[in-house]
């Protein structure tokens, strides 16, 4: 009997039903909304307790067995696939909501509890948890990627919402980070450090999240413009200006139009830009009025204002389904999502350039993004077993991580690493690379945790 | 010859007269602002460049000679003295402004540049820094701190403000971490991670950090309330109502009276706060107006508005000498500067049984503090010279932390741990204390960078 089974053998007897080697749950586990292929775990453990992670853990550590954390599926650069087999936890069973503390404006859910989960829960306390990455992800995935979204640009990244966490690490040992107080100066930032991680450090098994007062009034808008220039541009001066805006997200002429298609949008054929702001009535009113000014001078015009739930709803949805919205324009091709985020000073320039080169190479690649952010992502398709024009739209998407490092921006605002862009990370970081290995090779010496991502030698 | 003195002929070689032995240099580094006894080092190193500074560690990491930064000295728990002697690194030379870049609204900075000298650089940029702790601290030691202040409830603390770090490592590595990129999920947030290790991972040799824009409208106001109780509870409402406040400061009923006393206030016999609203002009007007209202129902009444820039500048002035106007109160008597953090609900709880047990004990112990965070502070104040004060008072401290962790908050929320609080480490951070130390072992195995510091066996 090998080591695996023996450690199979324990799991099963620990877990019951929960172990599975079933051909379709490792095939479910070994599949990801990114363009890798299918690389499935050896086995999948749905455990229920943060005590039955960590004798997981211990039991797969001892072997030498790769353990892989799962949400919702819905990571964008493969972190949750299996290049080396092991076990996937999947946290769908813990997905309650653990506290709801109002008067402290913070929640502690556990991992698998996904952010539209949380909402429909925190509905009736006037709070709402502002993270809003798009897909209906978990909210352990969401702190593993760090994981941002729509609303960074006002709330910030799962970076500044996540007040505390609980983690297994690779020995078994279950540790809280955090307090409940707002700040604190008491030692290394381990809930930061955890952040964005990607499993690659250990199991998230609770979070304590930041939530926000759901504002008095919003007001929605979407407004086209003659060209991408103007857009980008006035994202630009409307930041400098200092308007707190809720979202501010750039949508090209080619999503236009599929959103025309696909949600009877009736927008013209121009780049646009989607808004929101949050506040008082008066706040809002005066921030939509000083960015309809700002915009204006960029050659905004048509303006739609949304300013009822459905409205605003429907707009969002639109944005949301934009991935959606563009494959089906395109029946035959395979997505190749990527992001990268610079500096917003060099936004407009990056924006176009990779316009520029995407429309030069004839492959379908709309660009739509947390412009306030510096944020921006490429959705490119090229034809499925077209060989050559695949290799073009890995070449698009490596242009585009050079150009965010040329212009002093970082390889992934949002998206992370996982499988997709380790090549990067030498480039990015120089020596701290080898930093965050030390880290990993500190706190996870077996190299269980998540092995192929991230971290060098992992 | 020792390695010591072989070390300190390198670094005289190295550095001429900028390495200096003199018994003043080195008294002035072994003392701080906190009660603990003058433990200088061997030497002192003013470096001019990062390369020098990656040399002189080299050296002293070779010959296992303890390095300590040293900014300003301003911080409060003894940070940068030197219990096991060693070599302080003064960056009282490395204060140069390196680069303001307005469009990306980013500022990077040598360490020893301070938060007053970087705002009045700016002042031509309609850009500011806004991270506040009231002493005139030098950036490389707010970031090593974690420091924070009045306009945190706004603004956010260092770990929110540094954008990127470059970092002279335990084996005289030169890296650098993050982007300028408004955000980024590839890899470890190490600059999250060495943002508050308080010199005990490396030396800051540069920062990136976010500036604000100047706020159109300023307003900033005193308040006169009958109890505590009605004081604190009216922050406690209004950071529930969603207001965004620049700053509000709780102040006690004495440190009103020294306020009096030194700085002629006028202020009534009563707890006050002082509050900040920044903003546009109708913005700010509003805020006003809606904690005016709030306020009035918790019993405010008095109140005191500054909307002209010298008023104004009056107003924090005196909130920033209040630490000096208390010990011109008392003459023959030292202080004990503590703080603690606790989750909001619990603020009232806190603040008042600090001030109970205080009254109770005879010593005068002033309490401020940045209430919006659940932040506050006390001054104790024993007779120099009394053991039994002195004793009396460091147990009102350590009530304070016991306080602290029993209601869910932290042991300090910005003045850190340094050579103070170790001995509640392990209490609040339980098995996650020994992670730091992995961590620690990891990047200093030879444990030169800040030893007796933040890190259990350090």
């Amino acid at each position: 009997m090998t080591r695996n089974a023996e450690a199979f053998e324990a799991l099963a007897a620990l877990l019951g039903a929960r172990f599975t080697r079933s051909q379709s749950d490792r095939d479910t586990h070994g599949a990801s909304e990114a363009h890798f292929a299918n690389m499935p775990p050896d086995a999948v453990v749905y455990p229920d307790t943060t005590a039955e992670v960590a004798q997981i853990v211990r039991i797969c550590a001892a072997a030498e067995i790769p353990l892989i954390g799962w949400g919702a599926g819905t990571s964008l650069e493969g972190h949750a696939i299996a290049p080396r087999g092991g076990v996937t936890v999947d946290f769908n069973r813990m997905n309650a909501v653990l506290e709801v503390a109002p008067e402290d404006m913070l929640v502690t859910v556990q991992p698998g509890v996904t952010r539209e989960a949380l909402n429909t829960e925190l509905r009736a306390t006037g709070l709402f948890f502002p993270v809003d990455p798009g897909a209906n992800a978990s909210l352990g995935g969401m702190a593993s990627t760090r994981a941002s979204g729509t609303t960074a640009v006002r709330y910030g990244t799962m970076k500044s919402n996540v007040l505390g966490l609980e983690v297994v690490l690779a020995d078994g040992t279950i540790i809280r980070t955090g307090t409940r107080a707002p700040k604190s100066s008491t030692g290394y930032d381990l809930t930061s450090l955890f952040v964005g991680s990607e499993g690659t450090l250990g199991l998230i098994t609770e979070l304590t999240l930041k939530l926000q007062g759901q504002p008095e009034s919003i007001s929605a808008a979407v407004c086209a413009f003659d060209d991408m220039h103007g857009a980008v541009n006035a994202v630009i001066a409307t930041i400098q200006s200092g308007i707190p805006m809720a979202r501010i997200e750039f949508v090209d002429r080619a999503s236009a139009a599929y959103f025309n298609k696909s949600a009877s949008a009736g927008l013209p054929d121009a780049p646009h830009l989607m808004i929101e702001f949050h506040g008082t009535e008066a706040g809002v009113a005066e921030q939509a009025e000083r960015f309809a000014e700002i915009a204006g001078d960029f050659g905004a015009q048509g303006f739609r204002w949304a300013s009822k739930t459905e409205e605003r709803n429907a707009l969002w949805a639109m944005r949301h389904n934009a991935y959606r919205s563009a494959l089906q324009a395109f029946p035959g091709r395979a997505p190749i999502t990527t992001d990268i985020c610079v500096p917003i000073s060099k936004l407009a320039l990056a924006v176009e350039e990779t316009a520029a080169e995407i429309e030069a190479s004839g492959i379908p690649g709309p660009i739509l993004g947390h412009v306030g952010d510096g944020n921006f992502h490429a959705l490119l398709l090229p034809l499925q077993g077209d060989a050559q024009e695949w290799e073009t739209a890995q070449k698009l998407a490596a242009n585009m991580a050079e150009r965010a490092l040329r212009l002093g921006g970082t390889v992934s605002g949002e998206h992370g690493i996982g499988m997709g862009k380790m090549k990067y990370m030498i480039r990015e970081h120089g020596d701290a690379w080898a930093v965050m290995g030390q880290i990993k090779n500190a706190l996870d010496p077996g190299g269980v945790m998540n092995p192929g991502k991230l971290v060098p030698g992992n």
